[in-house]
């Protein structure tokens, strides 16, 4: 298989994103636009060069964070397309087999676009260009195609009426033989309204040199542009839509898929079912047979295979549920691992704990696990019975098959089977509740005056 | 009235579900999609046979269960829907009037359609052919009509052109008179390329036999096939769509309808207001004048006039909430029997408790219900004052009138009147406050050593 | 710029609402419908008479709580448009400039549309016709056209078949010159099926008069009528999309649109991230770089500049976030003030509070704010540390710096500094859990008898 180069331009502005952040590094789907376009790349092994905008070093930050292997170059003007791509030029230079022009604002084009433009170039083809069919053509440029060949794009406000009924548009991907890129590349002129060079120029020097110029067509919803808040949000719901199908292809039930949203790493076992309404962030992994019901939000978290989780449950920072944990209303999960079997069914913070199987967490139970300046941890054995509104102050460790009372402040090691209490006694007033209705009326009447 | 007969096809493997469930018994509005069928005849009063496939013996015991006279007939090969309908012979040789043969993954048939069905045979008709226009009509076998009646279908691949272009399709859904099903059901070959006995075929035989046969159209909509997790998805929006009509038409106001799920049995009074994402499970019933504000979730709940419900509230378990019951942000009540007029606004778990009437349950209270074992019941008078953050250590009473104070444990009766507490005292330790910080930063400070 | 008023004609009954509320108060985006007329009336200065039907004193008040200065007439017989605009007879006889008549269901119609209005009669029109272009214009009246001028407008029963190809229909909302008005509208007859006058026959009389009628044309979405519930879902839900693309286009992120709800004065500043699921109520401000997760309910709040919130999070009754501030999962803060940088991350409930700024607020926390009559304030200082499971008994005050103890009942002021305790202390007794155990099995061995 030829060698891979993507240049993924980058430097678009973005202003009217009206952001402080760069646009390429708005998340879709939990990741920035731009990691999209390289992870896709990644896929195909390719090699990248990503071309960047003056004062984005966030964008590079970013860029080789998520891959360091990745060259970056500059582009300290904004000249264009073609400009952008010789800015890459070290990239280029060294490039062998075939080269793809990408875009970091585009973040959705699919795996199978890429290869079916390296199977063209594989197959002969000195030049591949993607178009595709919007819903509103007007603005866009046509491709001019004779069979699988394209004879010219043409701008849209150069089109003739006939032209403009041409429905295959210019989505500005491009893939290269290398060579073919380098023989184009500084013979773009910029002789233009705007005084920019177009990679799209290619094309005509390309056909002018016999060259063979084929096209393939991509699905317009793969092609949305993150440009605005609202083509942002497109994306969004774009990306969600291919997750959804894939994930229920897979055997899963999403009673409502579109009230369900994934993350681009999100993995779900077989005859799971999701209710309504449940969110999951970036760095979820699901087993067979969990059900979890409506308005979960789920972040980094393995769940076990059987689990029952929600409604109502936050589960986050590393959690690590075992088979058959059942969590319930109103309960959150911070940085805990919760053993086979364990259930805490109601109004409880479980935070940097780790609890045995079989052990039963009583309602409205707190992990106390900060003292305003450490994080400290809670060990719970098996087979335990934390009583309901229980304080457990870490440090604080209780032993495999103890039983802690209701209502108690736990600031102390319980062993292994021991009861512990930490409550004070009731005492009964008889008579007593009407006197303080009284007194309560009272102060009414006072502050009224 | 004619007798009624319906002959239900349960025995598809339905193996593109990819679930160890088998296909008609997922849910759709909280009911196995085969239960769905079932109530459409059982409205007509019908007499009802399922043919189960092989292995089917949780489709049996959830038929059997929903409904213990159906007929049960095992069809231990799957060839084809003819081959299935001979497999019902018992009760189709008992037959006297008309039959249906149904389908137990296309659970939204409506009763209009099957009530059309039986008006047809009622007039005269010896089979019914239940047409119906798809968004795309390829790969469906088109019905050639001639007036009223049905001349044959033509599977898609022996259509012509001009066949072709014919938009009413064949639902397989088939309506006869008893003698009619009986005159033609033995004479179904199986001369085609599958080698399955196929139901449609009964169309050519009859019309052979100069008989009549009528066709009616239907929804696609109700027509929708679960097939797969999609299709699955696809029938609980079209069921969702359908309810959410009918309950509005009703005089409900649903603030946003698409966020709002309901289940085939939920019932809801005049003048309710809904707010966005709440999700009704099974069991719910609900009076007038009620207010469900965001993020509810409730099953198996009878909602008294009036009452003001969340947002997030999490009702379930038998609750019956009184009139003018108001609960809260974060309060779930499990199994428990509230008051007229009775508040809980606040992070709240009221389990198995019988509460009585302009009670008021301060936030963070907990019945503490379980022991391990057993689930013991809490008793509250009315007009009681439970302080915030109590935990009621159940078996207890607390009695008209009563008081405890914020932050007890209560474990013994509390009479009528009294007033309970169950707390420390508080104790202030001047200048100390420091001296802890101080420590918990040595703390760090020795950690991070 | 000539004076204006605005007769909205609120007089309708909507029995098809099959509500006890007069249509036009049920809300739409958290406003009555009427209200959100008046509002765009008000946007241009209108005078503004409303005319209501009998038995419509709840409108009435309505109306004149938003808007004192409005006059208010009565209809009392329902005898047609045109009637109902002679109800308004002695506003109209002192309208010197232009008059627009609106109709109080029809809630969305735009500033734009208005102003387009205005436009037209300004440049010398007599009359202004409000035309659209319904999906299915089926019995709509249609306006037959000339260049920019009404001829006529034919009633859909008596239009000949080329007539019902004309897309262009009457929304029934009319600019007029007043004198153009006055010339008319006591003209008006009644000879038609119902006996009713309508204000649409004022075209013909102003024509057949050499007026210069004109029309524009406005947007569908803009003129949905709230005539029963689905119509008022469809309203709202056409609110909702103009509110989400005005928020998104001025630099706001909604990761999934349609899963946000807006009230009508939703404030939301640049750079906010906005989670599924998030619902707004009334009175909401949100300054810049603010994070709200999923599950969010916020009504009647002020949130300060790089706040983070949610998800669960529950805020109402004049909260005032101040920068920076945290809250996090199942926290609920209601009519309280919270100072910068303070964090109050799970199970929480803040009622009727005063807290500074750096403090933190411990899991489980509680203000117990209610003692069964009054409400009382809790007054937090700057670093202060509330330990988790706290229960705060309003009124109370806890000093600068200060530290409380994890499950305290905290009942008495906290000076500066100082910490406090109110809890037991614990107790362990050895190998008694196997007991409880035990005495709980006999328990539920005894029931089983």
């Amino acid at each position: 298989m030829a060698e891979l180069l993507s240049i993924i331009l980058a430097a678009g502005e973005g202003t009217r994103m009206k952001s402080a952040l760069p646009k390429v590094l708005h998340p879709v789907g939990g990741l920035p636009v731009v990691s999209h376009v390289l992870r896709t790349a990644q896929g195909f092994g390719s090699k990248v060069a990503v071309v960047v905008g003056p004062n984005h070093e966030a964008v590079e930050a970013a860029v080789t964070r998520f891959d360091p292997s990745c060259q970056i170059a500059r582009q300290e003007q904004r000249l264009g397309t073609a400009h952008a791509v010789q800015q890459a030029r070290a990239a280029l230079e060294a490039a062998s087999g075939h080269v793809l022009v990408l875009y970091a604002d585009t973040p959705l084009v699919t795996a199978r676009t890429i290869g079916n433009i390296v199977s063209k170039l594989d197959d002969g083809a000195d030049m591949v260009v993607v178009g595709f069919r919007p819903g509103n053509p007007t603005g866009y440029g046509r491709l001019l195609t004779e069979g699988s060949q394209v004879r010219a794009i043409r701008e849209h406000k150069d089109a003739t009426d006939a032209e403009r009924q041409i429905g295959l548009c210019n989505s500005g991907i491009i893939g290269f033989r290398s060579d073919a890129l380098r023989g184009v590349i500084d013979r773009i002129g910029n002789e233009n309204a705007k005084g920019e060079y177009y990679l799209t120029d290619a094309v005509e020097l390309a056909t002018g040199d016999g060259q063979r110029v084929d096209f393939i067509e991509a699905d317009a919803a793969e092609l949305v542009g993150v440009d605005n808040r609202e083509k942002l949000a497109e994306a969004e719901a774009t990306f969600q839509q291919f997750k959804r199908k894939e994930i229920m292809a897979a055997g899963v039930t999403l009673r409502d898929p579109n009230s369900v949203w994934f993350s681009w790493d999100t993995e779900i076992g077989r005859d799971v079912t999701i209710f309504p309404n449940v969110v999951f962030g970036p760095g979820v992994k699901i087993a067979d047979n969990v059900e979890i019901r409506a308005f979960c939000d789920v972040e980094d978290a393995v769940i076990g295979e059987g689990a029952s989780i929600g409604p109502f449950a936050r589960i986050r920072g590393g959690a690590e549920l075992g088979p058959n944990v059942h969590l319930g209303n109103f309960v959150e999960v911070k940085k805990s691992k919760i053993g086979a079997g364990t259930k805490a069914g109601h109004l409880s913070y479980l935070g940097d704990a780790e609890i045995g199987a079989k052990t039963n967490i009583g309602a409205g139970t707190i992990t106390c696990n900060y003292d305003g300046v450490n994080k400290d941890r809670t060990i719970i054995g098996d087979n335990v019975f934390i009583g309901s509104n229980a304080s457990l102050v870490a440090p604080v460790s209780i032993g495999d098959g103890a039983y802690t009372a209701s209502g108690s402040v736990i600031t102390e090691d319980v062993p292994a089977d021991a009861l512990a209490l930490g409550r004070a006694r009731q005492e009964n007033k008889p008579g007593y509740a009407p006197k303080l209705k009284q007194r309560a009326l009272a102060k009414k009447a006072a502050k009224g005056k």
